[in-house]
């Protein structure tokens, strides 16, 4: 099974480096810079502004967005890419609020990623209304499910610890309380089997940047279910979301698609950089994608904890619990990911005192497991992360 | 004069054609292509995740927008790149209706261009109060802004006719009245000579994809007066506008800076094109190229009246009142446009009837300007346009 999916050879990741942080950005799919020198020059510099026709850039958020659909259950014309996630965040949020306009609580985890949460504080803000972000553990989501919850708005998985929420039943409980779901998948998209169709859920957004590979700012996606596409109230309401864009009418009229989402003028060559990166994912079946991600992960937890005990485990030990990552709790660990990428082995850090690996096995194997273990234990065994130049705290940690 | 500016060697547009829609989608500089296949393979490839802190992307927003900002006299730190013009447009009007609380009118232009309008409209009906937008004539601009207005948001240089509005006056108006002032530089910026600071407007936004060459998609800017920075209330409060975007914090603090302005992760690739584009007005006085716009645009307007008298001026016949673009109107504009195209000179159509020419003297000089009036003396005197298949209409026009 490892073999039907492991496919290094399609990325550009440097010789002897072990990447288990694409989860926070994906490596360089051997293609990519092909098919933007050709947006570049064979489009942008030889069709001009007639590429918009002639090259399908205006068409592309749907068409490419298609292809994102396709890996988290979303049927054709039921998302759109663009803008970034939090933007996204906030179509959907606002969007909810109008469906339930007699609530006025948004219910969210407290360790939800930040940017989800600013969003959600910003339109409070902007509406200026009586509105409340209610924020609770994990633990007590479904609880906390209730009838003056207007919007429940979750990440499947926490970016932290990698705890996977149950998103078919946690959107049934939001249903039967008469909410609206919305679903960040920024860690799952690519990382692991997701049905936005059969989740029932009303909104799911997510980034590309990540599993998807589609590079640094690669545009974000949102999914809408089909039945309420043409019931959404959009916010943002850009002239590319308008039913006809270049009949440059006064009055916004929102398209009676999946269109309706987008906002200002695509961003072309990321969009580029994107669809070129989502060839990698043309014949790989996702499922399979999971189970060798849980074999990584697995095998990963079993000898960290066999060697480096220093170390604590800060996510779920049961692998149906957790996503495609890994962390590790350890005072030091900010001194350790630098010195372990100093060595070769990049994970990423995330404060107080996580250590986060992410495992796509698109590219990383058993073997670069155990090596990437060989190199912890090595630097915890002899107090390399005491170095002083581990410890200089960098801008983006 | 000309020469001094005139630098077509520098872009890569396609032999004989004439591209008079710089003012749409900027032509493709030379240097774009190798610039993001560094960023591409050399940055991203090569750095992976450690491209935020190595190659500065995380700043670039700011330094870039910084190059940006010198080109409209705006102060470092005062301009920041992101997102669409559209959203930038939700993001300087929301946070000026917080710095007016207790007034309800938002004033703009009817001849606006449609997504500033459209942007109002869902600002307006996301905030489910009683606010209004109120459109007046260009020539009733003045006379409108009263002190019932909170914001004045308008676009300097109409995108139809290439109306040129007194910034200074108009600003000055909208303060003595209490207002906010917002400025879309969409058709400025690298058009001519504009001085934010000097107009003590409290906002200006605009795009980087047409006079600033940037590319299809390009991200857009944003500039707050120095002094009101730390007082704007971001509506799309996200992380990257938080001072502290990697402390993930639970609650939102904007950043002390124009950072605030930013929302979500910057799009890299796009911003690596912008910032190529850039080096291109390194040397050039935009003053110079003022002048000289005005010259092709004199010219342009005295051999098409001279030549083609089935079109009528569209634009103001005083060069001052205009900006770097001529309309003409016709009838049967959109297929003449569509046989200009087929004969190599690239103008635009704006339903309903205007065909719109942008002078750009980075690359246009008067030779270009008398063979595209050949030309379209020439479709017009044949009846060219009348062939059938400059009659099918596009998606794009």
């Amino acid at each position: 099974m490892v073999n039907s999916i492991y496919r290094k050879a399609l990325f550009d990741i440097p010789d002897s480096l072990i990447y288990l942080d694409g989860n926070s950005l994906g490596p360089l799919p051997k293609n990519v810079s092909a098919r933007v020198a050709e947006v570049i020059s064979a489009q942008w510099g030889t069709h001009l502004i007639r590429g918009w026709n002639d090259c399908q850039w205006m068409q592309q958020p749907g068409s490419v967005g298609d292809r994102v659909g396709r890996l988290i259950g979303a049927p054709p014309g039921s998302v759109v890419l663009g803008d970034t996630l939090s933007i996204k965040v906030y179509q959907a949020l606002s969007s909810a609020l109008k469906m339930r306009p007699e609530r006025r609580t948004i219910l969210s985890e407290k360790g939800n990623f930040p940017t989800d949460l600013y969003m959600a504080q910003g339109l409070i803000n902007t509406l200026d209304a009586d509105y409340s972000l209610l924020l609770v553990e994990s633990s007590e989501i479904e609880a906390a499910i209730d009838e003056s919850v207007a919007a429940v708005l979750l990440t499947q998985v926490d970016y932290r610890s990698g705890q996977l929420l149950d998103m078919q039943k946690i959107t049934a409980l939001t249903h039967r309380a008469g909410a609206v779901s919305i679903w960040d998948l920024a860690h799952s998209a690519g990382a692991l089997p997701v049905d936005v169709e059969q989740s029932q859920c009303e909104f799911a957004v997510g980034c590309t940047y990540k599993y998807l590979n589609g590079g640094p700012g690669a545009p974000a996606f949102i999914y809408v279910r089909p039945d309420l596409i043409t019931l959404t109230e959009p916010a943002l309401a850009g002239w590319l979301g308008h039913d006809a864009p270049f009949a440059f009418e006064p009055d916004y009229r929102p398209a009676n698609s999946i269109g309706r989402m987008r906002v200002g003028t695509p961003p072309v060559l990321q969009v580029g950089a994107l669809d070129a990166a989502l060839d990698v994912w043309e014949d790989v079946d996702i499922s399979a994608v999971r189970e060798v991600s849980i074999e990584l992960c697995e095998l990963f937890i079993r000898e960290v904890e066999a060697r480096c005990s220093q170390l604590r485990l800060a996510s779920p030990r049961n692998a149906s619990d957790r996503g495609s990552q890994v962390s590790f709790s350890f005072e030091h660990g900010y001194a350790v990911v630098q010195a372990l990428i100093d060595h070769g082995v990049v994970g990423d850090f995330r404060a107080p005192d996580i250590m986060r690996f992410g495992f796509t096995p698109l590219y990383i194997n058993e073997a670069d497991v155990v090596l990437a273990v060989d190199k912890l234990e090595l630097i915890l065994r002899n107090d390399i992360w005491r170095q002083a130049k581990y410890q200089v705290v960098k801008s983006v940690t």
